[in-house]
């Protein structure tokens, strides 16, 4: 938890949206909370399931941006590490503390694999994924210019559609190269499903892991042939961890929305046909909102419009009300529909995003509330680091 | 324009995507960058069209959220002042030396009305919006605490279907209740029709403003006949200026889109049915991104996904290349249909965002490019700004 005095200088409303010891109600709108009950459970629950299934968690670092977030991740979930997309987050993370850092991406401009390569001197592992035999010279040279160690997965495309390499022959022909190659190590596999995570049914997900697991275990089939042993198998995301840590062949996860939960991971079902917000995880993060206009009976506008949400994935939905609905979104408005008048200037709502990674994305700041007070103001660390 | 010495200490690809005086190719990706050539010359065009009509021209500070670009907006356009929809973006405006600030939106909450009622303490003029008048009270009491003026707007919904007033009985008591009340000035009409803007055909999008025209002398002559003269009746955007200009009742423009135009705005059409950017208005907004996988022969992945831009209202388009096509965004990628297979590995892109305005804050910085070489970097001042 950050002390107040960290806080100094800064103004309420202009620089932060609030200051730990505030009242939940006095929060200036619209900004990001988080629910720190709701967030500790869902990260301990991931960590007891990873634990009792003998996996590794690496978390999705991405969806959060957040060194805070990460270490909560490590401490009460016990994760082995942290996996982000772009090189400006994993520098964020190292710096921030994070030992064990994978690019769970291509990594391909010459001054961006420069900066990867530096990175292990900061005291941290650093993985990197490669899909393509022609990026393993410079990704070597770099690791040798800076006397590190870069290692490398494979990336296998087991459905996404796109990055990664689709036979196990190609899986063969880059690891070979990795493993031949100085100031590089060749660690594994590379294989997460992301186009899956958000099909609704439980049994239609099922269908398109199975066709990835047969598609990972020819691969490490390939690579034993040829003696090169992939330590990591990683991949599973909110949506699919139960398939690859029951698979026989992952034994690493990748989850990141479990921690926060979204509108759109919200609807797609469980074992039992029941929604993964209703009981599987909870909603820990929401937009504060406030109602700014209500010159209209049944309208009501509140101050989250696009600049404070992505809705890629759908409008974000009133937390725990039936009698309101968000119903557009603009700029700098969201317009609810509020048949009955109910709503009232200033009132605050908690919004659902419909897609919490981007949405995390364009925010600076996590108030962290707990029974009604601000505890904790956490940056979003990584906010914007695109490169 | 910046000097180098400015971004002393500033690392390239973690802090900033460029400094100036780096040839545009070493740009690191995704970033946003500007033509600024083609900038100066839409900023001169809208500049000498409304002096040419006797307009006042209010650019909307709510698109850039960059003081150096309104301040360019000032130099070469003649804008008169600023728009934005948020206290924190008034005060980056303020802070930066804008000196005629309208926020063009409802202020209800108690601590953001406070800090509106400090601002023109720092020098500017200070306009709000008013659409309630349960609202006068509170900004009456705030200007008089902090011994200020403010200068309200009353809001008429003239077809946003958001806030505003519907009928010229409802603009006349908010008008008088505005002109009785100790520190408030009332200055006039606020009265954007933001919904038909992006209506592909001149001809519906004119059909549409003649409604709001309409509504709109009503409100002025029924605010005359109780001596109640409105100022400034201020309104328009990209897609309707010149039916606004030749009203008759408007004397001020709202225009923001205009400076860096997108997809979106692109694809509307001038009075002869020519896209509006082809001819009326240049792309002088890019998102640079760099292709970083091409494993599959007719899939190229670039690096500028939802982190990067908005999508609310489609995906981005590749300026000036009509063999490859953007076809699918996820959270850090852009799949590029590359049926040719013509695309390299770090070759570059400039996409046209769907939407400019939530596009910009997403990221930190404008990289300002003529010729080929980065001249400047400007800050996007009130990224985030939202509350």
């Amino acid at each position: 938890m950050f002390a107040k005095t960290e806080f100094e200088g800064l103004e309420v409303g202009y620089d932060v949206p609030a200051l730990p010891g505030m009242d939940e109600k006095d929060i200036q709108t619209p900004c990001l909370i988080l629910d720190l009950d709701a967030l500790e459970r869902n990260i301990r629950k991931m960590g007891d399931y990873a634990k009792a299934h003998n996996m590794r968690h690496r978390a999705h670092g991405k969806m959060h941006k957040s060194v805070d977030v990460m270490k909560l991740q490590e401490r009460l979930g016990g994760a082995s590490g942290v996996c982000c997309q772009k090189v400006s987050e994993a520098e964020v993370f190292v710096r921030g503390g994070i030992k064990d850092v994978l690019v769970s991406n291509q990594v391909r401009d010459p001054a961006k694999i420069d900066r990867l390569a530096r990175l292990p001197k900061l005291g941290s592992r650093i993985l990197v994924c490669v899909d393509d035999v022609a990026n393993v010279a410079d990704l070597s040279a770099a690791a040798q210019k800076h006397g590190t160690t870069l290692e490398c997965l494979v990336e296998i495309d087991c459905g996404a559609g796109r990055c990664g390499v689709k036979t196990a022959d190609a899986v063969v022909e880059i690891a070979q190269a990795i493993a031949a190659a100085p100031g590089l190590k060749f660690s594994g596999i590379q294989a997460y499903q992301g186009a899956m995570q958000h099909i609704e049914s439980f049994e239609d997900r099922q269908a398109k892991i199975d066709i990835a697991v047969t598609q990972v275990k020819e691969a490490v089939a390939a690579l034993e042939a040829v003696n090169l042993q992939p330590k990591l198998v990683t991949g599973g995301g909110t949506g699919s961890y139960y398939f690859e840590s029951t698979s026989g062949v992952y034994n690493e996860l990748q989850c990141g929305s479990y921690a926060f939960m979204d509108a759109d991971y919200g609807r797609i079902r469980d074992k039992n046909g029941n929604r993964i917000d209703q009981g599987e995880w909870e909603n820990a993060l929401f937009i504060l909102t406030s109602v700014m206009s209500h010159a209209k009976p049944q309208l009501a506008v509140v101050d989250a419009g696009l600049k404070a949400q992505s809705v890629d994935s759908g409008l974000p939905v009133i937390h725990g009300r039936s009698d309101v609905k968000y119903v557009k979104c603009s700029d700098e408005h969201g317009n609810v529909e509020d048949l009955g008048g109910v709503l009232r200037i200033n009132e605050k709502l908690r919004l659902v995003p419909g897609h919490c990674d981007p949405t995390c994305n364009v925010h600076d700041w996590y108030v962290g509330v707990r029974n009604g007070k601000v505890e904790t103001l956490w940056p979003v660390s990584a906010r914007g680091k695109a490169y």
